[in-house]
């Protein structure tokens, strides 16, 4: 363990370095001319998560959003989300306040609330957010029945959260929920990917980029 | 708590149903043609990972990655992966042999090993998996840097693993990697999504489907 294994390939090996040139790789490729400036280094991020340059053609950012989750964050607020991958990503360095990190999908209610509600785990979790919901920041990038829930929550005039990242993934209600959070009203600020894309990474790449202005 | 919220949107709410209908909806759009017969459930629950029925274009099976992967975990191998997303995500009751899931990259080695190294956190982790990652199954899903430590690890004549899922994302090295993984003699079984796609939902969504053959 001593020393490494004898080189073989030739491939950069500087942490930094990667990161610099990709980001400047990506900002090279991809059109980020519909994305509000101060988003497009979260737009940046979450290309570098999944790995293409044309995923700004289906992301729309409130133009309040980077304002929104930014002084949340900074004020303390919580982070909701719908999946243990996401709240594992979150790279607690770059969160401004020690904010707690929250996915309540191992909750011992959930299974019950779940059946007797006739929905799904991560729809019936959010439920649990309760009260600290309020002013917080979500990144749902899983479950569309995790988002369509929180919009019926809030509907009926439960907390409103500071800002939502609304990327869940898929081919069930994926694309609809993401369009049901874009046209709901009184508008809050929020992101999307419109259609099937989204997921775990999007989500944490989002939140990590919101967290803090630098890059790296 | 005790109610949910009055239904606004008209969205289905059936856990078993989602699954069901989504991975319909995969086989009936993808071309999975090029996919070993044995393997397509894996490509499938990638896709339903990614939200992209366009993947398996990209995607490389060898031909006994699937029986050298189920045979390993089924004898109770543990999974090495690269990223802490990864070990979240592995769904533990999909496990066939409770077992072990392994990420080192918090270990309080790796920083003064890369360090001394000159590579990055991701590689230097690898080389702590010593003599367990002899017929391991191996998860790569971030990092570039990691694959090719790992195929310079095994060059030297150090542990083979069973079964290789390759798919580290980005913009440096990544499809480099994946190219080497693919040329690697004699070869180890693998999975690759060859260019700039991958991520911790591609490794993990390939883990969960190679650790049992049932799909929901």
């Amino acid at each position: 363990m001593t020393t490494p294994p004898p080189s073989v390939y030739d491939y950069e090996r500087d942490g930094s370095q990667i990161y610099e040139r990709s980001f400047a790789m990506i900002r090279a490729e991809a059109d980020l001319t519909q994305i509000p400036h101060d988003a497009r280094a979260v737009v940046v991020r979450m290309i570098h998560a999944c790995g293409q340059v044309d995923l700004p053609a289906d992301v729309v950012v409130h133009d309040q959003l980077v304002a929104a989750a930014r002084a949340a964050l900074e004020s303390g607020a919580p982070i909701f989300t719908d999946a243990m991958m996401i709240a594992s990503g979150i790279t607690r360095k770059r969160l401004p306040a020690d904010n707690n990190v929250v996915c309540l999908l191992r909750d011992p209610r959930v299974a019950e609330l779940a059946s007797t509600w006739g929905t799904t785990r991560s729809a019936a979790a959010v439920s649990l957010w309760g009260d600290r919901l309020e002013g917080a920041v979500v990144a749902i990038g899983n479950a569309p029945t995790a988002l369509f829930h929180l919009l019926e929550l809030i509907a009926a005039g439960g907390p409103r959260p500071a800002a939502i990242v609304g990327v869940p993934v898929g081919f069930v209600g994926s694309a609809e929920s993401k369009l049901a959070l874009t046209a709901f009203t009184p508008a809050i600020p929020h992101l999307v990917v419109h259609g099937r894309r989204g997921g775990s990474a999007l989500a944490v790449s989002a939140i990590n980029a919101l967290a803090q202005e630098r890059e790296i």
